[in-house]
């Protein structure tokens, strides 16, 4: 089957890299607009041949979206109007919107909208990791507007990724993702700006820089190009998720500062709860 | 050379596994007020026999204080009282308070500061791993207010744990280390708290927890019994580090609310800049 990977970053790139090596891609179309990505895909070879997005939807059986979201709200339109038989399998972080913007085209049926919840701070094809996606979830969000070929097909791919799927509406996943992707990255960008901050002052501070600082500061390094659009289509659920997080810091800020260790204790005990979530 | 661990926990377990390793230990003394941890150091064989801290200071040459730094606080002019030629090693996180309650003290000289920079989110003698510290930082606090002998044996040690020794005065070491590690804390803290707030109600929301909210959640999984002391003693500084992290979330905040989307880019592509200091 021929596929065409619109936008060859990580995901992309990935996504390529893992169809390639099952055989289940024929052939690899790459679309992008940045010609260092164009040059890097190929030398690369995540794809066989870089083409305009016209050829691709003419040539693929396949389109996987994975530009960021405010590409994906223009570009999905455009494709549909000249897609057919095709089908089209956007792998964005937030989905509210997309979803209303093509919620009457005549193709929405040729429409999946998926997200997989993988994904590293890196960015650009040579980021692209062959295990990516093995043994993470796969998100489809109202997949019963699709039809049952193409998700037959988006499903296929899922599982040559090896991926688990679940099954959301548009509003649980956007809130879900705030709380559990968004917000991660949000707390990463701030803790980054606050040592940043600091070191202009103090260059001797990252000499003790240690494993926890790294884990929790991370995420830090995402692309801003990736990263305002997501937080732009999400934003109420972002601010909502924020505003209980500053919340919960100045909470801590206030027993701090009024010296109740007692109620600090308590609030530490129970953030160890998380234990019952994450291993 | 005898070596009494006082609390043998992840640190203290830790650093008994590679001094029996390299056989800088003759035997292993260990002491502990928790009858489980006790009987788990032994079990493991992280120490040759638990012992009360008169025998300790009676036996041995090294005593190595690993119990939460309120502990220590009140340990250490004890055990200074009962010194004569033995060596105290503090591996505390904070060291302005502890360092200014023994100043005076006549065995000043047996007493070392330090502070392995190295951890991981569990604890308690089950948490010990042989290879903690390799390649890691160990910083000294005061170092000149130790006496030659006794700091000799300190860096042997560190030379054992295969560390790397840098050295900071108690005000340097305090305000680093709030920034880099105190700080992370609070901030995996407060995301769990604001996630499992979210819980109550959504009990799905887990099944999209991904690596990155994995990564920026870890460190909550942390003894709050080792933490809120850490919290109380650096208070000053880690208010102040608070502080400032609330503030720039509170920027991010302001620009998505005002749907400022340069500002938001512009705040995301200045927090990359950590890159520079993390791998």
């Amino acid at each position: 089957m021929n596929i065409a990977i619109v936008g060859v970053g990580l995901i992309g790139g990935s996504i390529a890299m893992r169809l390639r090596e099952t055989h289940f891609a024929t052939r690899i179309y790459g679309v992008d607009k940045s010609e260092s990505n164009q040059k890097k895909a190929l030398q690369l070879g995540l794809v066989d041949e870089i083409v305009d997005l016209e050829t691709a939807i003419a040539k693929c059986k396949v389109l996987v979206l994975t530009v960021p979201v405010d590409a994906i709200m223009q570009l999905a339109p455009y494709i549909l109007d000249k897609v057919d038989q095709q089908v089209v399998i956007d792998m964005g972080s937030t989905k509210i919107n997309i979803l209303q913007h093509i919620e009457r085209h005549p193709n929405r049926g040729r429409y999946i909208a998926a997200h997989p919840m993988a994904g590293t701070e890196y960015s650009g094809p040579e980021a692209a990791i062959r295990d990516l996606f093995r043994d993470k979830v796969m998100v489809y969000v109202e997949a019963f507007k699709t039809d049952e070929d193409a998700f037959d097909i988006a499903e296929n791919i899922s599982e040559q990724l090896e991926m688990r799927s679940v099954f959301m509406n548009a509003e649980e996943h956007d809130m879900h993702t705030a709380y559990v992707s968004h917000i991660s990255h949000i707390t990463s960008f701030a803790l980054a700006l606050t040592v940043l901050q600091k070191e202009k002052s103090q260059g001797r501070i990252f000499e003790l820089a240690g494993s926890g600082f790294e884990s929790t500061v991370r995420l830090a390094k995402s692309s801003p190009d990736m990263w305002t659009p997501i937080l732009k289509q999400n934003r109420e659920n972002v601010l909502e998720v924020l505003e209980e997080h500053i919340k919960q810091l100045q909470k801590i800020y206030n027993n701090l500062e009024e010296e109740d260790y007692d109620s600090l204790h308590k609030l530490i005990k129970r953030s160890n709860k998380i234990k019952r979530i994450i291993r």
